[in-house]
């Protein structure tokens, strides 16, 4: 069949490779983002390589007549960065036909007619020899190989960061002399305490201790402190720097730079090597300085790192854009699932927050890898107790219809202060980039831990690790737990065993403890502000569960004592009645957090279901649910995104949210370019054009591809050629010396007039041609097209009336329309 | 801005309506399918209605020029009927302006577009008055309201058939006398009796007993086998004959339609009222008939119907085919969530079986739906535990890695019986479909039971219930339990109060069970081939884990005996040392079930998460993923589609696959109409045709829409025109009479040449072009068109060739064009 010779011809070339910044105003543009960018280097790294800077890149522009996107902007792509990421860029660079440049939008078709491709040539071939065979099988496994090894260093992983933090978040306070290597908690098991609890065992000695003071004092109290704020300084110290000198990119949650890459974009680096060690090591750290980040977020980019690293061992994912997401996207998953011990949660994670083409598809492969992970970090078990999860908490009590109603307050709660952090962290993240403050990234950790370390040492609350915190927040009072949580003026209850109830009416350490988890409350609250965003691995999960689970569990106190001193009031009626216990606060704690976390990232059902894996009693559900509804629509109402979301668009990351609904009534005349006015489109003959013409085309417009027509007058629309084959082709033919001179014609058509043609010998170029480029009529509207970008995964589109070719949209163009019917600054798209 | 009045206008008029059937040679097709159709009714209802039928088809097709698309095919559509749903169908044969014809295929594009335009409408409205305000918001939180009913609705059904099929079940044994309206469980716990076990207490009477014998002899016995045959027969002769009579479309799982309406088909009747009562109250007589089938299939479609029923309350849904399709996916998902007490694995069912345009989208919504059904199930309390979950099990001893070996195994045994499943249940369907029996729904129904009711009731395992049965499979023996099934030759173990401990060598009792056992998993397997595609609501998911739970059970009971003969064999050295107890034959039943639901549909995450929610303990779910995953790569050897999908396939319903891959190096020009040699594609030119020219082209062609071109010989692409409306504004034209007459020159432009044209009034119909008709090139490659069919939900496509028309591919040329390259038969693709 003819058509399938022409097919496969058309596909061993790459279909439109780069024709993203082909506008006619882009050269302006260009040279002002150079310049802005040079200014920004120099002010940041040294004054004196400002002019050079400058000067290489007008060559770059002016000699070679390149676009702006075959310079390397990554320097100033992160937010949270503005110095080269030394180690992982320089192991990436090498380009190969067919891969993309960095800071570039892949094109899904392409990338995946390729793998179709590649997949078929094997699938032919392994009929032909064993060998062939056990390739091709290999080949076919090796998606859920390369998954499998993912999962397993995930897990591995996230097993060594949680013994290393948890060890090095104690050594603040004290240090096992008998064997440095085990926390605090390790140490006094071995000792023969057999309860641990908030006092110190015997074995483990506080900083004060070791130096020989046995007395508890005010003097042992400062020297504890200043050791305290001490070690905090010097592991964010540690941190900061590692992170600014190896792997810029290490620092943030992450999340948003991995939504991007994972909606198709290219940030070279982001997932290498070196990010992956040094985000580890210094998300120990940063957790450690007692912080008041998380390291959930980013084990999440951890895990991606590991994904990226795995899939260059697997030629299949490795060196195919598209496909390489399908393992991140298995990757985020595992991430989750080790960061909470929830393997489900982090598939569905992985599916409503952070992938984006393929969310389907890729679902089993990723709910196997989040297992492994899951399971290999229970055989590691950092957590010391035998369960996969890490606030593993079980209730005795049910719970009651009335107590939805302080569930949904809850749920205002999170919402509302979700809307209040997104809104002055963004704001502080506004600032920082925009003011001088952001040269000096060392000083501002500094000045940050330095202020969480001198608040947090006074309250118990916040000096203890904030996981540590939130376990002890979301557990019930036991029989035995005589901690200020659990300080009730206790009955004696003859169906305990005459053991202590914890239920009664509030103790002085209840009382305490209310007044120390209000402080520590505005505490967090206010510090995570100003933490999430600075350069040190921050993770947003475990602040803002905190935050939540305080505010839970105070509300969960009120109500408590509200149920014990009137049992009868009408409220409480059936379930209190007669003075039983009728309300758990540690739940309110865990429906705080959930809450809380919702208002903060807007995740829904992934959320619920990460809380659920924590307590496994599907009866809990309904009460995490509500708050979550309940805080996701109040928070919606001061705005609809989560931070991730408003972090991309803080950073202008070219990404076009899929859940987002697009509502104005513009269609594709208002957006394609040229705009009235502006000169007609570059187009290229079919038959008409010499290779002088082409080459002259090629050094006056810098647009990286060009649509082919059958002439200038019909614009009728043949194909789509991109700059980078059609230079690459010109050179060549050029270079054979094999009749191809300046005023030969260039054919992009089957037939070439034969004998008859006088002139010189002509060039044929239709291979290179993509002859099934994507086209929508001017009256097409916008929500249809950027249905057709959203979900086909197009760089580009062209658009006809009346069969003629009238522009081209492209997908800056779409998120700058966007940008702009929402009153935002257009230019704030920067990459594509 | 005109754009936006241009939009708007065109956005007020239906885009393309119902272009599929049109192609050139339908015609000769289609009257063989109405000799075939008609032949068929003849046959199956009464002779005299060939003639008159085939006359009435042929006078619609010559006199008025329709399609077929326009007669209603719905009596042959449903592989499992062929009488006509009288009730159902009536009621909603009212057809409106917008809304599509039976058996066709709904236009996701254009339907979206019309709910954006309402919604528009509405926000814009609600800032002029308070009542507006107040349908605004209405309108805004009518989507939680309806899955709330829905939700809530769901979940009284269910408790209701659970109650209904228990009691029912029940009766075929004995009764209640004191309280008939008890079942066995509740009878006895009505008495004193405080256990209650396989014996039956003394409230509950059998048959015999109540007719006074109380001795138990041979003529008890078959006093009881005749009494039990005679129920199960009277249970599936009412079934079977409300089925046949009220609501045909009740019969069957339902899953496969439900899948083919959700990927945007119209079955109209299949989710009305009466299919719904119909279902439900034939749902519990069939189970309680004892037939080899299950309701939880079913339930996802009386769900469904719920949906449906609660979308027409609510304008928004109920009148916009697309929209509707978001509430039938919450309504499916809280249909197995209400099936196993599973919301979790509810909403992945969904996400993954059923739903196919807007996975993510609705998932939130989906999820509280589901809860909602499993809370208010729970409320109900059917099961008569606190558990939400059917087969609640907590198993004591953690499971040993050497029991992978056991796992994997169950996992090739389910994939093999799933295919073998797979394989005869077709094979009987065709046979069924092709020869007279088909014929004969009650006969076949009838006998099938007998057979079943015969050699159910002498094996115990088989006798009853299949949901009571797995229930019992799964449960681990405890100390008090003496049913045969825990009968070991016991050991009194002093860390259990010197209470019997289950755990030795087999006795009598295991042996006998064995034996049973084994005859039930061969009884079960055969009969379900034929009992699944009876016209009586049946699922599959019950009698697949049965098998599997049957043969989990005795493999894990040959383990558990193998471990503690040879305790100190290689592979249970650890676990098993000491003569320990290591195997947990109920999990073994758990794993097996999970693996042969596996091999039969195929289903990955959400059987998984399913099984899982039955448990609560994530520690089981890696052997049930290892079984599934093993199951599922076995029986994908065997061949690829689950039982729905081949279904479908058998049924001939337009489905186009999202997960399949198509592997083929077909472009669009071998695909698109019209073929080589054919005549050229029927087109309408811009602005030179007249209303007869018109006229005629719709009485002598049958297409649903034709495209409009700038003129024949240029070709330029214009837009596209249903015939529905190019025919209504024809009509009115005519009637209003103010000087259109046979030559007149119709105009799809925007621009009519004024008075210089001398000729009669023009006629200017550019209102009801559709000017953004989706146009491909013909180099396209068919993966990138499915794609585009698949994601966008697309009806029909342009095809064109340097910026010229060419021709027209639909979804029905797909799917036929898909069908031949897997040496199918494309004529079984018969709706669209």
């Amino acid at each position: 069949m003819e058509s399938k010779k022409l097919l496969e011809a058309d596909m061993s070339t790459p279909k439109y490779e780069s024709m993203n910044g082909g506008l006619p105003d882009d050269d302006d543009e260009l040279l002002d983002i150079a310049t802005e960018i040079a200014t920004e280097t120099a002010s940041t790294t040294s004054a004196g390589s400002n002019q050079p800077f400058l000067a290489w890149f007008r060559r770059k522009v002016d000699a070679t007549g390149m676009s702006q996107d075959d310079i390397s902007l990554q320097p100033f792509l992160n937010s949270c960065e503005s110095s080269t990421n030394i180690l992982d860029s320089s192991e990436e660079t090498m380009l190969e036909f067919g891969q993309y440049d960095d800071f570039h939008t892949i094109d899904w078709v392409r990338d995946i007619s390729r793998d179709r491709l590649r997949h078929k040539q094997i699938s032919r071939k392994s009929k032909e020899s064993c060998w062939d065979l056990i390739k091709g099988t290999h080949d076919a496994w090796s998606g859920w190989l390369c998954v499998l090894f993912v999962g397993m260093a995930a897990g591995l992983f996230a097993g060594i960061v949680d013994i290393g933090a948890s060890w090095m978040s104690d050594l603040k306070e004290g240090i096992c002399p008998e064997a440095f290597w085990l926390n605090k908690e390790q140490c006094c098991w071995g000792s023969n305490d057999t309860t641990f609890d908030d006092r110190s065992c015997s074995q483990w000695l506080t900083w004060s201790q070791l130096f020989g003071i046995h007395t508890e004092n005010a003097g042992t109290y400062i020297l504890d402190y200043i050791i305290y704020v001490l070690w905090a300084l010097s592991f964010s110290m540690i941190a900061v720097f590692l992170v600014r000198t190896l792997a810029p990119y290490a620092c943030g949650s992450g999340i948003p730079e991995i939504k991007t890459i994972l909606s198709g974009f290219i940030i070279r680096g982001y997932l290498g090597k070196w990010t992956l060690i040094i985000k580890s090591v210094c998300m120990m750290l940063a957790v450690s300085a007692g912080l008041s980040l998380g390291k959930e977020g980013p084990l999440v980019h951890v895990a991606c790192c590991i994904g990226n690293f795995f899939s260059y061992l697997f030629p299949k994912y490795g060196r195919n854009e598209a496909k390489k997401r399908e393992i991140l996207s298995a990757a985020s998953a595992a991430g989750v699932s080790v960061a909470f011990g929830a393997p489900i949660g982090g598939v569905l994670f992985s599916l409503e927050e952070v992938s984006y083409y393929f969310p389907l598809k890729t679902m089993w492969r990723s709910f196997f890898c989040a297992l492994v992970a899951a399971f290999i970090l229970r055989s590691i078990n950092p957590f010391g107790n035998s369960h996969l999860v890490k606030f593993y908490v079980e209730y005795n009590t049910p719970w009651f219809f009335f107590e939805l109603l302080p569930f949904i307050l809850l749920g205002v709660f999170g919402g509302l202060y979700g809307a209040f952090f997104n809104k002055f962290n963004l704001k502080w993240c506004r600032f920082r980039k925009k003011t001088r403050m952001g040269l000096f990234p060392i000083a501002e950790v500094m000045i940050v831990t330095f202020i969480t370390a001198l608040l947090a040492f006074p309250n118990p609350y916040t000096r203890e690790n904030t996981s540590v915190l939130i376990q002890r927040l979301f557990k019930d009072c036991g029989p035995v737990d005589d901690s200020d949580l659990c300080d009730y003026n206790a009955t004696y209850a003859p169906n305990l065993n005459n053991r202590r109830n914890p239920y009664g009416e509030a103790g002085t350490g209840v009382q305490n403890a209310m007044w120390q988890l209000f402080l520590a409350l505005i505490l967090k609250g206010i510090l995570t502000i100003f933490t999430f965003g600075m350069k040190v691995p921050a993770g947003l999960f475990i602040p803002s569960m905190a935050v939540g689970a305080i505010a839970g569990r105070l509300i969960g106190t009120g109500v408590e004592q509200l149920a014990f001193n009137f049992p009868d009031w009408i409220l409480f009626d059936e379930a209190c009645a007669g003075g039983q216990r009728c309300v758990t606060p540690g739940l309110y704690a865990m429906v705080g957090a959930a809450a809380a976390l919702g208002g903060v990232t807007r995740m829904t059902v992934s959320l619920v279901v990460i809380m659920f894996e924590l307590t496994g009693g599907l009866q809990y559900i309904i009460p995490i649910m509500a708050a979550v509804m309940t805080s996701k629509w109040v928070g919606d109402a001061f705005g609809k995104e989560g931070i991730y979301d408003a972090h991309i668009h803080l950073n202008g990351y070219p990404f076009l949210d899929a859940k987002e609904e697009f509502k104005h009534t513009t269609i594709a005349a208002d957006i394609m370019r040229p705009r009235r006015g502006d000169p007609p489109l570059v187009v290229i003959e079919q038959d008409n054009m010499t290779v002088e013409e082409l080459e002259t085309l090629l050094q006056e417009e810098d647009y990286n591809g060009f649509p082919v027509v059958v002439s200038k007058e019909t614009q009728l629309l043949v194909g789509f050629v991109l700059r980078r084959d059609l230079s690459l082709a010109l050179d060549e033919a050029r270079k054979a010396q094999d009749g191809v001179v300046s005023n030969s014609r260039v054919y992009f058509t089957t037939h070439v007039p034969g004998p008859l043609d006088v002139g010189p010998k002509p060039l044929k170029l239709k291979k290179m041609l993509d002859q099934s480029p994507f086209t929508i009529t001017d009256q097409t509207p916008m929500e249809v097209v950027i249905d057709m970008f959203r979900k086909l995964g197009l760089r580009q589109c062209l658009v006809t009336h009346k069969g003629r070719l009238l522009g081209i949209i492209t997908k800056k163009d779409i998120l700058r329309h966007i940008a702009t019917l929402a009153n935002q600054d257009p230019d704030s798209i920067q990459f594509l």
